[in-house]
């Protein structure tokens, strides 16, 4: 690919990809095979919209996309975060764990939170079931209004894929920046209590978002015709 | 693309790609050129990709991936989403704007939250410093550990943008939903409690699939050579 098509087919200019390259967001051109063409591969392609998505979508800055695009990839631990885990591993799950209640059998889990057997399969598939706390909550929702048979169980698959992302960055942050700069100490206790500290920050968040998705939709035109 | 490059490129086996061909997550083969060729474009390829990690990293039912591959897009809403969005869309706002509190300048910004200058840009570049709430809830974290020295700011891009996503997908089906279920007398305090009603959820959730992910990579054996 050419510079001007890897603009054409990223959405952007060429003019923005040597803006990302200074930046170091992207490397230089791969393949320099003369005194102006430089080749791009597929990868190359990607990484770009990537970025674009990052700074279009979610407004982010180029210092936040770097260290996002950093963090991407699922490299095995080093020894030292394979280490911190290792230590920390216990408490955290004995904190994270649903409390332990007991088991329910099928038809129990179908009586008491009001499942259709097509529902209890999905949460089954989901590996969701075990967690009473969780039944309960949805329970709740549904009592408040949110019923499943206007917002099918199936959306819950939205929540387990983008929350299992960030799940997979903030265990690979913690350890990153743990293994680095946290005294043994105070590991553990950290640790155990890291993701209560981050939740309320998490939840602000999304209510902000919220509001930005509100407000970017409000502020689009026209809806399209009814078909 | 014949459909053993796409099986290899995607890293599946041909067999699983007729499977969803069958379960109506993939469409048929795009170009039928011969009796058993059939031709697949980049689209498709990219699809399919999008199908095996929401298989075989967040571990979804087939169900469950077909409804999130229907929301992916971003298509405009259709007339009856607009109006429901227009009809909660003060509510909602005040619900969950920022608390109003005087606005503070740089210096006070700067000195209130020990901020040091690139980490207020870095905030407001994310528009994020107009949320004292936000700000607190930064403070009360590292004030217990997870100190900006340790965990740097940039960090908050992830939320940003796999919370921003969520808060996209969120939004839309709310709509969709509420525009076809919902009657018009619930609508607003609906709306206005859904985020609330769901957090619970969400919270838990994420606390389960963080220890997933530390089951996993506990499970997972040799940790890279330190280099």
């Amino acid at each position: 690919m050419k510079v001007s098509e890897l603009a054409e087919r990223a959405g952007v200019s060429v003019a923005t990809i040597k803006y990302y390259i200074r930046e170091g967001l992207l490397p230089p051109p791969p393949l320099k095979t003369g005194r102006t063409m430089g080749y791009y591969d597929r990868a190359y392609l990607e990484r770009l919209i990537a970025i674009r998505k990052l700074r279009e979508e979610h407004f982010l800055p180029i210092r936040v996309i770097r260290t996002i695009l950093e963090e991407h990839g699922d490299q095995p631990l080093t020894r030292l975060e394979a280490t911190v885990l290792a230590r920390v591993d216990d408490r955290v799950t004995r904190r994270l764990a649903p409390a332990r209640r007991p088991a329910l059998g099928r038809e129990e889990l179908l009586a008491r939170y009001h499942l259709r057997p097509d529902e209890l399969e999905l949460l089954e598939a989901m590996g969701l079931t075990d967690d009473l706390e969780l039944m309960e909550a949805l329970q709740r929702a549904e009592g408040e209004g949110l019923s499943r048979d206007r917002f099918p169980l199936e959306g819950l698959g939205h929540y387990v894929e983008l929350l299992g992302e960030l799940a997979r960055r903030e265990v690979r942050l913690f350890l990153k920046h743990a293994a680095a700069h946290v005294p043994e100490g105070e590991l553990e206790g950290l640790a155990e209590r890291a993701v209560e500290l981050t939740e309320p920050i998490l939840n602000l968040l999304r209510k902000r978002l919220i509001l930005r998705e509100i407000k970017r939709l409000t502020g689009a035109k026209g809806p399209r015709e009814e078909s």
